[in-house]
């Protein structure tokens, strides 16, 4: 992704490694300031993931596989290498799959480095994938909607959502993008907007509830991340993604999930299967540990909405764009 | 409206007339504290309207004419104090139309202080009748829902789309009610949410994304309110009540508007003829005065859309319940 570092113009990733340590954007003081910061133990990068310096779950899977490099590195005990960078956040499923990734290949003698950097090349080239697929969908002038941030700093670079707009972006395409905020956790505003502004990419934020209203002044397509997709095409992502995609369906505006393949769960049946997390309800009563709602109101919280595959026009993924009815045929 | 002050509970209004003061309940300290500010003079009632203290068209009508009534009580020029007092808010229709109410009773010799209580119970007699006619819509065990505030702080009292789930409250019916928070002004966690924790009406705060999901887990009525109708029944209100009609009538909810008939404007056609304010985007972008939003992102902060009259299934008014087809035979 493109990122202002010290006043100059650069090519960074989320999470990489250089000159034997990892370098990662600090996620959490963005977008007041582009923070890179180097880590040189397995344990301070362990402790990286757990404090949401990176966050994201194909980008926290490749901190901890570049944790592991530098456990090898360093001659630590892999095995209990292993378990301390798995036990860095509790349910996030590319953690576990990147450090058995990373024990497989150091068992059989494979360089670390070159181990952890092909980690991170997979994550990357999938979405480069979902980007020239997506990007055939983006036409001069159009006006887009997002929500959330599906962008590079969640998938190690190029992101999903965003992806197709980077590639339109350098195909020469000009177009807009409307982010949502995306309260209460402010990413569409904090995360999507700072990438697409450091790309140079032509964007405004928008509060969540005014989505219906700039779609009934003209939204040409809507492009939104996943968190889970089950096999008749439901899914799961940021509270809020449901309210786009009832009123794209009642506006006639394409929508559209990029996400690659890994996302569809076909252990899932249905989106009524996938259990929402409640979160805290200090993320909507409170800002800086300061209550901003009434006393003894309480605030419900979800974090994620489940919308039905009724709704979806297609799913952008490295193999190709999917209708709902072609995931069975090409997926799993 | 029922109200805890200095531990006490009261039945208060937003603006009142005691013991030769207009009193108000100071709205911009809310919720965090219940303030109450009494004014001897009508230039300070008139920096009160100037600066928020008192807000929403019906309160800040009522606030004009006890502001002239303070002015015909201690025998000012009657002519510079409507000059005065309608110059305090650029565009609000009830300052100007409260004003002219009571220079015409004033110059009758009318009491000033039974002019401008009949002006303020005139107001609070519609919030009363929109209440018993909308109350009988609400049922045992209903979950019902709401957007920014349409309450008694706005209305003098009882408010619109607040007042039948007061009358129901009071007639000893069971619901709850989900208030939607209001991005980016947050009437809804800050006023709706206080009001409704007054009462003892059970609620909870949602963020406006979550609007969607909690219908899909079952909603029975929605009640908002409205700041203009066209004579076709579409109608504006607050940034983010398309978002939801639209999803009411995916999921098959009842979609209610509440307001005084005086809120109808026959020489609006329909809602296209409906100017959308545009407000500062520091409303999105900074919270207590410090910028949230990255350098260079720009954002837009339209105050309301515009839901078309097919969405919704009546308009409760003090004269009764009006599907948008029977507009024109009751109202003008």
């Amino acid at each position: 992704m493109k990122a202002t570092v010290d006043g100059k113009a650069r090519n960074i990733k989320a999470v990489w490694f250089d000159d034997g340590e990892v370098v990662m954007i600090d996620q959490r003081r963005l977008p007041s300031e582009l923070v890179l910061k180097r880590f040189s133990g397995y344990m301070e990068v362990r402790e990286a993931i757990r404090n949401m310096t990176v966050r994201g779950a194909p980008s926290i899977g490749a901190a901890a596989a570049y944790a592991m490099c530098l456990a090898a590195l360093k001659g630590c005990d892999l095995k209990k290498a292993a378990d301390d960078v798995k036990s860095a956040r509790p349910t996030a499923n590319d953690l576990f799959y990147a450090v058995d990734y990373m024990a497989e290949r150091l068992s059989a003698g494979e360089d670390p480095v070159s181990a952890a950097d092909g980690y991170a090349r997979l994550t990357i080239e999938k979405c480069e994938s979902i980007g020239r697929y997506g990007a055939e969908l983006i036409k001069d002038g159009m006006k887009l909607m997002t929500h959330c941030n599906a962008g590079a700093l969640a998938t190690v670079d190029v992101g999903t959502a965003l992806a197709p707009m980077r590639f339109a972006h350098m195909q020469g395409k000009k177009f807009f993008v409307y982010a949502s905020e995306t309260r209460p956790r402010l990413q569409g505003m904090q995360l999507t907007a700072w990438e697409l502004g450091q790309e140079g990419i032509d964007h405004a934020i928008i509060p969540d509830g005014a989505s219906a209203y700039y779609m009934s002044k003209g939204v040409d397509l809507i492009i939104v991340g996943a968190d889970r997709i089950a096999k008749n095409g439901d899914f799961a992502n940021k509270i809020g993604t449901m309210d786009k995609a009832i009123a794209a369906k009642h506006f006639g505006i394409p929508f559209y999930v990029a996400a690659p393949v890994s996302t569809f769960d076909f252990k899932t049946a249905t989106g009524d299967d996938i259990v929402i997390e409640q979160r805290a309800e200090e993320e909507v009563t409170e800002i800086a540990g300061i209550r901003i709602a009434p006393a003894g109101s309480k605030a419900l919280n979800p974090s994620f909405d489940v919308t039905p595959a009724s709704l979806v026009t297609g799913f952008i993924t490295e193999k190709g764009i999917l209708r709902p009815d072609e995931i069975g045929r090409v997926v799993g």
